[in-house]
């Protein structure tokens, strides 16, 4: 740190992603990547565009737009594409967030919402999930502040319904309600149907984990015309261009090619469903996951201790050194022979420690 | 604009981007892009990213590091890579700007830096240009706060020496100086060697004009390692991975094909200085500009009316609404054979307006 930095950022807590070791190749289920390659007609139409770097970008990437919107159900002004949607997040922490406003989320989700609210300088309200790690929806019907909920959340994989979502929109209308769908295509239930009726409702998602574009850096929000004038203001004020013209393309092409997409979903979800039973015959409690990854524990072994394991045998998962959750792992699903992998190291490893 | 809005961002005003527009093709002089495409070495590692896009990028993109590092001739723990060089410029505002450090720079320089102040709610001080519109070190030397100079200035061209940002770096040592130079490889001098003897001086550098890669943006700032800490604390802190992988490998390409990148900055100085005879020639007066655009102004015709009827010809160029240079249009520096279409346009213009 330099002399120079001005006093509110001194103790910042920055952001830690899951490691990305170059030294090995690990089996690699820590950052809930998809197994599968981007659609063809995506990598096609990102070529495309590699003759054309010399030029700058759509800041409004007006043709990815148009489908995508054609593809919600929603107007195009209704939508605003950011990098990642980490972006977003960031932007409806600045927009929606101040000292009045404090930044509301479970004590245990993704863990870049008590960054976004530190950079931003604004107050965290954190609630408590329940025993069994649900969010209890009557627990934020009345706080005061901007409320941001991960469905389904991470690491549990949890999801509240859409009815739930509505309750808490409906309760105050002069409250904003993000709603953060990253994992939503892999068996959750979206909100956005919820847009043209509830003006308090900003809805993310992303092309990183279900269209295979976490390299990409390509991620949306949706809300009301108002909503997203508000977010439109802040991109433009920071970085306009900040989505490259390879992942403009890329996004078009994925959207172009819907099935790709669908039947990756699929894929996914049996697998997820063939691992999880898999980790339960072997005396695993895993939760009832609807995203890519099983969120899972043993009381024979510790997760950090799994995790060191696995990672000594090839396979990378993700451990939380955070009290409630520090006995359980979080597995990416990825391609059935990753799980197969998985799940024969993990039985070499107990056999070993039993 | 909503009612949620925080108080704070009520009264931005983003920044305008130059025109892209889709309806009609263009000789498109007015965003200060590159006329060429990117190295084809720059394009082929692109190219081999677009299979694993499913995988996140290396958010400190170490390869790209390593050969930036040692063509720059400094260490890897002196470069910062961000999302083109608006998101380093960002940062700075973010890291040494506040209250009682306000962000000072020339009156008219690149039309961003207002918009980071505003966004990070710092003071600005908008320090006027000498009657040539040289900027005069002297006027700077006393200034308390964070200094930001674009070297070559925008939309002048005109630079300041290494020699002058030396002194403003001596005259106070508890001080930032920021020095943008985003258009230094068409003539201008970097002051990139300051930074081993001064703390307080951090550089930056983009691929996005003089490398051809606007549209796939990458900057980064050079700095001492304290200075890059504090910002990797902030980009940690937003959003890690807004590097993509296609464009970090292209940006490692590039470098590792540096003679196609002098050779283009070679020509586009040879089509500069040959499109300012050319202008010269037709009565224009011009600024002695060292960057990749001409700033040309004719005192028979104003400079929106010149902006407008080159419009109408199909040859774009920017214009700027602000009273000291509203007689002006920057012309970004393209082709021999742009040039020589620009040159013939103004000339037919020229010969019905007298």
């Amino acid at each position: 740190m330099s002399k120079f930095l001005i006093e509110k950022f001194k103790k910042l807590k920055p952001y830690v992603p899951g490691e990305q070791p170059k030294e090995r190749k690990f089996v690699k289920l820590n950052t809930n990547e998809s197994p599968f390659p981007p659609s063809k007609k995506a990598i096609e139409l990102a070529k495309k565009e590699l003759n054309r770097l010399n030029l700058y970008p759509d800041p409004d990437c007006r043709e990815l737009l148009s489908v995508t919107a054609k593809k919600l159900g929603v107007s195009e002004e209704n939508i605003i594409f950011t990098n990642g949607s980490d972006d977003i997040l960031n932007f409806a922490f600045m927009a929606y967030c101040n000292d009045n406003t404090p930044a509301i989320y479970p004590e245990i989700s993704y863990g870049f919402y008590p960054v976004f609210a530190d950079i931003n300088n604004v107050p965290k309200k954190e609630i408590p999930l329940k025993e069994d790690f649900s969010i209890d929806i009557n627990d934020y019907i009345d706080q005061n502040g901007t409320i941001i909920i991960a469905n389904p959340n991470a690491p549990t994989g949890l999801t509240v319904s859409v009815n739930e979502i509505e309750e808490l929109l409906k309760a105050n209308r002069n409250r904003i309600v993000v709603i953060d769908e990253a994992y939503v295509d892999f068996g959750g239930e979206s909100a956005i149907g919820l847009i043209k009726k509830y003006d308090n409702l900003l809805v993310t998602q992303t092309f990183s984990k279900s269209r295979s574009m976490a390299g990409a850096r390509l991620g949306y929000g949706v809300a009301s015309k108002e909503i997203i004038n508000d977010l439109m203001r802040i991109k433009y004020s920071i970085n306009p261009y900040n989505i490259n013209r390879m992942t403009a393309a890329a996004g078009y092409g994925s959207i172009m090619d819907d099935e790709y997409f669908v039947n990756n979903c699929k894929t996914i979800i049996k697998n997820r469903e063939y691992a999880t039973n898999e980790l339960i015959k072997l005396g695993f409690v895993t939760t009832e996951s609807k995203a890519n990854f099983i969120f899972a524990k043993h009381d024979k072994i510790d997760g950090k201790e799994l995790y060191l394991k696995l990672k000594e045998n090839g396979v990378l998962v993700r451990h939380f050194d955070k009290d409630r959750i520090s006995s359980y792992v979080r597995i990416t699903v990825g391609s059935l022979s990753e799980m197969q992998i998985l799940i024969q190291t993990i039985k070499n490893i107990l056999e070993k420690a039993l």
